[in-house]
């Protein structure tokens, strides 16, 4: 039985808590929040160990791993200190926002990051890893264009936004890291963006929408399409085109109901709302991949340096929209 | 060129006028109807000679094939009579609805009802078509279960309803016909009728709305689903289910346009109104099977023995309703 | 905390175990099964007391509710000792293939047939029941034509077969649940079948499909398909057509890619495979209506007389096969 | 009737010249052609006068409109002879491939530019053309991204590539004037390209596969994707995204038929081989408005102005290709 500490109980920790939870194998031991309403829930809701100090957990001895949910600026420090107590480590994206802090916490570490897994959650999701796979299988030929298509429902608060880094490091880095996912290394970046949406982001001085295009070290050209707005729910869709033929995965509801009437024939119902429900499936396989590699002692994958460098193309995102020009990278 | 004559100016008369103007190797030569401004609107709108005397067009020894498409209770007389004056024929369906008319034609004209084409254009639809080929090369393994879905947008005026014969002859034959097309011969027959839509109906003593089933030689099972109602357009789908795979013609639209919005995602717009929209490929494709069977002198298809049974099983779904039996044939 | 007791650790009470357990509200308490290692694995999966004695279960005064997965033969027995016991019980369809045993049982449980729910779990399918409430809620006007399409995988064990009750009893028992979920009470019933499948099934005197129509008290017309193999998976399809409008029920497939290549486009996976996987969500939310069922202490629903009316049109639909009439009812 | 002459009988001249055959209130009247095998074949097809000499046709008095589909280098002499003889013109795109002709020719012509169409067909197709009906009328809120994805099936041969003006100008061209047709005026032009299908090509100095991406006046978005070789047929989509909603218009298919197996479900048969098939019905709406706008002498749409606007496009795609930066325009 793999025993797991989740640090932070926030929205994102108390998913991370239920994917141990229905997981055969794994056991949710201890869980932290620095408020003590939080720890306590969670805690209760899954018969776990709850504290309000951090240390508590970080010193328990038997726990094989560690979920890093706390808010980003604590990323750092909290993964460097679970390594160096010899846990496995799986944290929420970013590393942080700032790359130099990042970059310090690598050289820091060294080996040690191959105990690392980033929450790039979106790699364990059903549909776009059997696409993957396929891809892998040669199904589609050499690949040569990917289309990511990525909004979510409605702007995030004002005050979230200030600190989120922008959108390519706090929306945007999932996609980027999902075009590494299928081009491998990325050479070029060429960004633009919108506000079109929200007067506060704008006065933020983020942008609320965005069309990234990168080319990947083969030659192939991919473009991410991101909106913070999308009123039929949360829009995730990726189309991979290759050679011989294309897959595409579309967006995905919650029941098969199809409905015709005199206005339309074959409505499908709303999608999704949001991440919580889009990508349980990914959030649980995730948490099953992160126990296996705890098991088979593998080097963990997505790991920290695919953390780094999907925050080294959001940089170079936000460089080529200050810019107009195309960044070239590697 | 082979040159064509049409009996009838009616709606079902025109649309296949339209379909010999545009189908190059055929010309519209002449068009009869009792009444002088549908004849002549017809004839001058293809530029074909119009004459509102039947026996201008039955004498022209220029004319290769003769299109029937007069009120139902003339075609018998009129196929005889283009039949023995050596012309091909297209009759539309019904032959008649009297299967004793109908069996004593068969008498009287002996082998020439192999010049005789009844107009069962369903077999043409594109989609319909491909199925049935694709069930005989073996796509779907030996055939099993048939399922066809046929609905009218709207009854038919009470007037018409009176005297066509009733929904099973009048409707339902194309998709007995249909049935045959894919089981070959039927063994049995069982009808279920409701009246849930028009009163009218009711009162002229038929139903509106029906299922059939029907097993076929070798023991397949089908069914069909009429309705003389369908708010969202013109129903007209089939699935045919085998051993190894299953083959399905959906309701088509026309454009691909997908809508997405708060209340609902992919919505597609209406399905065609009518069978004039749904089918005109199909009778385009009629048309030409036609003019290419007088061309090569075979055999026509689906003749007049394809027409004479559908009417058969016809009148056994009227004897199943009646009787609340199964009806068996041959 | 509401506790239940298992009686059955076979496939079907693997899945209520299962259920109880990820049910927030519930306690999986006691499992029962006369094999010691069935009721250990299950008991020590869940951490639940584990017994080879059934009087354990039913004599444990803290359990609130039972469920009867044990062979279909002690599902009366079982069920009337857990009832007469205080317990809500929750019983694996059917009651019993026979309907004297069903009635018996009725008229000596009298009220207390009323703390019986019986396991038509597909009434609790999202798809399903959102397109119950939408027809009841008025969105296709006035019920008219019910098309369910049930098609399992691949037949079952000879053996299995020669005690199951036959096709209708065994197979198609969910769907006549299914047309009363949307018709009410159902007035006539009329059976095909067919052997097209297993010679074992043949010389076990049943049918391997099977075409049943239904109509309901108000008119409306119902068809049932059966297959007992289907290449693609397990094909389970519901069409609701009323006045003014269609639901449809599609298949559902565990990723939402769509392959485009040379050969065909837009593919999508396979289906689910069988009703484990399929219908996950209905037997979950099964075990949520049962256990809330008992705590709000309101009659169970779908309840022992919609578990002995399903057998009643088995058995009308049994009739009519051997006779080849149509069979009225109430 | 509006009487029509096509100068050019290469494959989008027949085009054109069936698209005049089929029309009610229009007449081929004259078409020509420097090689008379073609001229002869296409005026004896359609009963019209031929030639091999375009005066015979330039100096007919009694034509209305005339087509031009003769190659690019002749586009603008004979438009401007036709314009000045008063006829109407449709012309081919592009107007040119040098954006100097193509402003000396505006500057000539003056006010006489308003009696050209230019032939961006795509704007007339059923499903491009309801989106933008609908995202005018506020189906989806204001307008704020644009996605299309147009592949050829496959590469042109290497002959034609040299005297294409290259990918942007010969293939990207109705894309960009389709992102004209829902943005308005473009405001910046970000293109990359790659070599990834054709050595030939590459060699040629032309690109096989590009991404743009444009900014309109209003601050939307819009990403063009365009490849040289497309394994399942002609791909062509649209997607229109705004703040309350989003249309799509997919790829489409000869028939509706859908196939299941054990290997994948839903199949849908290949899409349309190439424009010829896909765009018949946008051809045949575009003749139709431009024998419209002569009939009602409304000033032609797209019009000159058009053409123009989308070469600049593309020529700024081509300097943001080559220099790597944003092309800021207007």
């Amino acid at each position: 039985m793999v025993r797991i500490g989740v640090l932070g109980c926030g929205r994102i920790g108390r998913v991370h808590a239920d994917s141990v939870a229905v997981l055969r194998g794994a056991e949710l031991a201890r869980v932290y929040d620095p408020v003590e309403a939080s720890a306590r829930e969670v805690g209760e809701r899954y018969r776990a160990a709850w504290t309000t100090d951090v240390d508590d957990v970080l010193a328990d001895e038997s726990l094989d791993g560690i979920v890093v949910a706390s808010p980003t600026p604590t990323h750092v420090e909290l993964l460097t200190r679970a390594v160096r107590a010899g846990k496995a480590v799986l944290c929420e994206k970013p590393i942080d926002l700032d790359i130099g802090r990042v970059d310090a916490c690598r050289t820091q570490l060294g080996d040690l990051t191959d105990r690392v897994m980033v929450g790039f959650n979106r790699r364990f999701d059903p549909s776009f890893a059997d696409i993957r796979e396929r891809v892998a299988a040669g199904e589609v030929g050499a690949l040569e264009q990917l289309v990511i298509i990525s909004r979510d429902p409605a702007p995030p608060p004002p005050a979230y936004v200030a600190t989120s880094g922008g959108l390519f490091r706090d929306m945007m880095i999932h996609d980027l890291d999902m075009a590494r996912f299928f081009l491998g290394d990325v050479v070029a970046v060429t960004a633009l963006g919108s506000n079109l949406i929200s007067r506060e982001i704008a006065q933020a001085g983020d942008i609320d929408g965005a069309v990234v295009t990168l080319r990947g070290a083969g030659g192939q050209l991919a473009t991410i399409t991101n909106s913070r707005r999308c009123a039929f729910g949360y829009d995730q869709r990726l189309e991979a085109f290759g050679a011989s033929g294309m897959l595409i995965a579309g967006n995905q509801h919650p029941t098969s109901v199809r409905y015709s009437g005199a206005e339309r024939t074959d409505a499908a119902p709303p999608i999704f709302e949001f991440f919580l429900d889009r990508y349980t499936p990914a959030y649980r396989a995730e948490m099953a991949a992160f126990v296996a590699m705890i098991e088979t002692g593998t080097k963990h994958s997505p790991g920290f340096d695919d953390g780094r460098a999907a925050l080294v193309l959001a940089d170079a995102a936000d460089r080529s929209l200050r810019t107009g020009t195309t960044i070239s990278l590697g």
